[in-house]
Formats: structure tokens, sequence, C-alpha cells
């Protein structure tokens, strides 16, 4: 179903595609894909929940600063392609616990690089706060309201305006 | 049309409304609806924009900081609310212009009170984005992805951390 659903996507606008034409390219009833996901926006929701799903950990750099740098310029530059578009608005129109699942995703990576410092040194939850609410916020909103995308050069100075912030706290 | 839109929102589901009922409640056919706005999406993100366009220039308190504190607990106050939500997810999901004129609607507000301190001491440009990217992103990032809302204590904090980043620069 998802790969019917991506292959679809790929080849025309996603308000011309339907449930029975998902269906046929599966080889599956229509009723089939009611039943499970009950309408459109959620097959679209759960695939792009798939897609958003990171597949690795995040790279490691040598420093927390720096795997904060590269994931974040990382996660910018796949947020703004326009498949990456389509799935952050498809997840935040389904409702349901697509968007916390998201969201929970980056939480996820942040974390995993914030416990690879010194974690009496980092500020535990406090960074990880400060760096969804001046990192992953910032990079989101301006995708999903259509404003110019972050500078590449500017999440190195969100991330140590995070990272300072967290500190002064 | 907005009218019955509305009156229809506070009824029922979102999900069982139709053309057709907005239509009926309005008085016109659903033809002239879909001649005007293509489908349902687009009437909700019509009245989702009426709903979020500001009424009044922002409160004044005296000072710059304490307008711009004024102002972001209010926009989190009301868009955290179930109508300021639905607003925002709305918006987000009928692209077209729309999202960017929710995010221009924040930006001429911020303007607005930026403009009443000292234009020269006040960074221009620069603090605008600041304000965007540390206080009005983390509030509609959070609403959007079904975190916990900012607490109304810490928009204090992140206007702060705004003004502050934005003389650093």
């Amino acid at each position: 179903m998802h790969a019917s659903t991506r292959k679809l996507l790929d080849e025309r606008d996603r308000a011309d595609i339907t449930v029975p034409m998902i269906a046929a390219d599966a080889g599956v009833t229509p009723s089939t894909i009611y039943r499970r996901w009950g309408d459109i926006t959620e097959v679209f929701a759960d695939v792009a929940i798939e897609r958003l799903r990171p597949d690795a950990p995040p790279r490691e750099t040598g420093s927390v600063r720096g795997d904060l740098v590269a994931w974040a310029q990382e996660y910018l530059e796949e947020m703004s392609s326009p498949v990456g578009r389509s799935a952050l608005r498809d997840v935040v129109m389904s409702g349901d616990t697509n968007p916390l699942q998201c969201a929970t995703f980056c939480r996820t990576q942040i974390e995993t690089i914030l416990g690879r410092g010194d974690p009496a040194g980092s500020g535990g939850q406090g960074v990880v706060e400060h760096v969804i609410d001046h990192v992953v916020a910032p990079i989101v909103y301006r995708i999903l309201f259509d404003l110019d995308p972050l500078e590449a050069d500017r999440v190195g100075v969100l991330v140590d305006q995070a990272l300072d912030a967290a500190v002064r706290v």
C-alpha cells in the first residue's frame, strides 16, 4: 500500500489520487484500505510518517555541538525538499497521534546526541526543550508557513543560542 | 458563507461538514461555493484566515518588551484554544497563499510593536526575524505537533532571548 501510494505521489498531483487508484495499483479492494485506514488523509499520513522516521542514529562528528549542527542541517535540507514539505503537511493535517510521533522522532535524535556528551554538563531535559524550541521549531515553522527557509549557515548560530540559553536557565 | 461555516463548525465534527450543507444553510446552491472556492478545504481555510486576522493593533504597555510579551501571550492563548488549533491546521493544510498570509499577520503585529520603540536601537529587520524564530515558531510548532503548549511564563523568557540574540548578531 505504501509503495503504491508513494509511486502515485511521484507520478501525479495528490489531489487527483483516490483510494480506488491506490487499491488498483496494490492489487487489493478499496474496502481493504477503507477498513484499515478510514480515509485517504490517513493513508497519506501513514506514508508520511514512514518517510519521516529516522533510518539511522545521528551522525557522529566528535562533539555534541557538531552533532547537533550536522543533524539540524540535514533535517532542514530533508524537510525543505518537496517530499519533506508534503510529508510535514500530511502529518499535521491528519491529526490523531501522527504529529506527536513526528515530533518524537526529532526529540529522540536530539536526546541521542545529547546523551553522547557529558550528561552532567548537558543540562539534561532543559537542553532538549531548547533545541526543540529554537532549532526544530523555526525550521518547521518556516517550511509550513512558506517563509524563506532558514539558511544552512544560521543553523549553527541557532544551535549555539539554544545551548547557551539552556546553560543560562 | 463564512457565518454558515462557522455555525456548522460549532455544531459538529468538521469531517461531517459538506459543501451542500454549507450551501443549504447559506441559502445558495452548492455550485456557487464550488465555483468560488474549489473545495471544502479552501472554504475552511478562508474562514480560518478571517479568524486569524488581527482585529486591532497590539496592546500598548509602555515598552517594546512589554508589548511583545503581551502580544505573544495573547497569541499563545488564542492559538491553543480548540478554535485556534483548528484554524492553524486548516491554514497549513490548504496550502496556496494562506500559510504565508497567516505568518504575515504575525509579522505585521511584531513590526508595529518594534516600530513603537527607538528604530535605531531596535535592530530593525533582524529583531523581527528573531521574534518569529524564537517566539512565534515555538508557540505554533508545539500546537501543531501536539506537544505541551508553552507555559505563559516562558513567553517572557523567549522574548528576552529573542531581543538579546538580535542585539548580539
